[in-house]
C-alpha cells in the first residue's frame, strides 16, 4: 500500500492510499479519515460508498464527514466505485464501466476481468484496512449515496455478521425496476434477471431485512427521484416491519449539499450501533 | 443577476450567481448562502474570500461552512478570486493572472481593464449582494484562507466601518516582502513600493489595527509557511497590542482539511460579534 497523501484533519488523519488489488486487477485508490481517537485505541469503522461518476475523493472532500467520524471517534474508509486504467474495459455513458462499478462482480466481457466490486468492497479492501488501520473488524458498519447507497444496503443484508449498521443517503432502491440497475446489472451479470435480486435492496429487505435499524435519507426534490424507486425500499420496508427511519427530507435534491446536511445523523447514528 | 443552481442545504439555499460586473469588465460568479433563519428575517453576512487558483466552488463545497452559518444564523458570501474570460489577461503562473486577483485593483496593463477585485468585493458585490438578498448590511464580517486571508484583513482593516469582524485561515500575511506578494502587487500595481503597503496585513496592522479582536488559525505543517510569512503579523499583533487569537495548529498544512478543521470557531467568532 502506497500512501499519497496525509492530511490533519479535525485532530485526526485524512489519507489517500493505492494498492494493486487482485480482485480488479488494477492498482486502486482509496482513502480512509482515522479519527484523533484512534492515537490511543482501536477504532469502530464506517464505509462509505460513493455514487456514479465518483472516485474516493468527492464524498472525501465534499460530503462534511470527518468532523463528525473525529466527534465520535469512528474511522471513515471511501472506496473507488469501479476499476481504472486505460486497459479497463469502459463506456462512453456516464453510468456504465468507470465510475459505475454498481458494487457487483461482473461475469459478462468486456467487464468480467476487471469489474468485481463486490469482492473488492467486501473482501480484498476490508482485509487491507484491517491490516493497515488500527480499526475494530468486529466494529464495522456502512453507508453510501446514490449507487453506493445500493451498494450499502444490499451488502449490509447479503453480510448480516459483518456490519453492524447500515444507512444510506438517496440509494438506488429498486435497481431491478429502474434504468438505473437493469442496464448496468444486465451489462455485468448477464440477461438472466434471477440473479439481479442478490443486488436490488428492495427485493433483500422483503426477502430478509436487517438485524438492526435501518436509516434512510430520501430528497423530496432529487432530481432522480423516479429512477432511485424509494418508493419499492419503503413499501419492502412497511410490509416486513423492518426496524427502520425512513426520512423524506423536504425540498433537498441528490447533491452533495444534501448530503453533508444529514451526515451527522448518519455518523452518529452508526457510532451508537458500533459502541 | 442569473442564477445558476440553488441547492438545500442544513435547511438554508446555498446559490450560486452570475451577474455582469463594472468593476471587471466581464461576467463574474459568486455564491452565497442564506441559512434558514433568512426566512423569517434579515440575518448578518459573512465574507469568504478564497486563495490562489480557487474560484467560488472551492470552499462552498470544501470549507464545511454552511452547518456553522444555519447553526449561527450566518449568510455566507464566495466571490471569485479574479475576473475571468478568454479576453481577460492571463499568465500561465498559477499565482498570477487569472485565479489570482490579489484583491487589488490593477492600475498596469495588461491587468488594468479587468483586475479591480478592490473595487469589485468592497463595492460592487457588496452592493449587489445587499440589494438580492436579506442581509443586514450593518452586520458584515470577512474571512479568507491563505491570498483570500490577506484580503479579508486589508480589507477590514482598511474599511473599519464596513465590518464588525475579521478572521483569517493561514493568511499571506506580508506581500510586500514575499514571493506570494512582490510578484503579483509589481504587475498588477507597478514598481512604486509605497503604494503595496495599503495591501499587506502586516503593514497595516502596526499602522492601525482593527477595533474589535481578530482570530488567526496557522497550520504548523503549512507547505508554504515561509511564504505565509504568519511571524510578521503576530510581531505586528503583539507590537501594537492588538486584540487577537492567533492559533498556530500543529500538524496542519495549507489544505481545506485544515481550513474545515477550524470553521465552527470562525462562523461562531463572526456571529457573536455580528449580533
Amino acid at each position: 500500500m502506497e500512501i499519497l497523501s496525509e492530511n490533519t484533519c479535525f485532530g485526526g488523519v485524512q489519507g489517500v492510499y493505492k494498492h494493486s488489488s487482485d480482485a480488479c486487477l488494477c492498482d486502486m485508490t482509496f482513502a480512509v479519515y482515522m479519527p484523533p481517537q484512534a492515537r490511543a485505541q482501536k477504532v469502530p469503522v464506517l464505509w462509505f460508498l460513493s455514487g456514479l461518476t465518483c472516485t474516493h475523493d468527492n464524498a472525501m472532500t465534499k460530503a462534511g464527514a470527518q468532523a463528525w467520524a473525529a466527534k465520535y471517534g469512528v474511522a471513515l474508509v471511501f472506496p473507488d466505485t469501479s476499476p481504472r486504467g486505460d486497459d479497463v474495459a469502459n463506456d462512453e455513458a456516464y453510468d456504465l464501466g468507470q465510475g459505475a462499478g454498481f458494487y457487483v462482480d461482473a461475469v459478462q466481457n468486456p467487464w468480467a476481468p476487471h469489474f468485481n466490486m463486490w469482492t473488492y468492497v467486501t473482501e480484498e479492501l476490508p482485509k487491507l484496512v484491517a491490516a493497515e488501520f488500527d480499526i475494530i473488524e468486529e466494529n464495522q458498519g456502512i453507508t453510501g449515496h446514490s449507487m453506493g447507497g445500493h451498494g450499502a444496503l444490499t451488502i449490509a443484508m447479503s453480510l448480516p455478521d459483518r456490519y453492524k449498521s447500515v444507512s444510506a443517503f438517496a440509494p438506488i432502491a429498486n435497481p431491478t425496476a429502474s434504468d438505473w440497475g437493469r442496464k448496468q446489472l444486465g451489462a455485468y451479470m448477464g440477461a438472466d434477471e434471477a440473479a439481479w435480486a442478490a443486488h436490488d435492496a428492495s427485493l433483500l429487505m422483503a426477502d430478509r431485512g436487517f438485524h438492526s435499524p435501518v436509516l434512510i435519507d430520501q430528497g423530496t426534490a432529487d432530481n432522480f427521484y423516479d429512477l432511485l424507486r424509494p418508493q419499492a425500499l419503503a413499501d419492502a420496508i412497511t410490509q416486513r416491519k423492518q426496524a427502520a427511519t425512513f426520512r423524506m427530507q423536504s425540498g433537498y435534491d441528490h447533491s452533495y449539499f444534501f448530503i453533508q446536511s444529514f451526515m451527522q445523523d448518519h455518523v452518529k447514528f452508526h457510532a451508537e450501533l458500533l459502541k
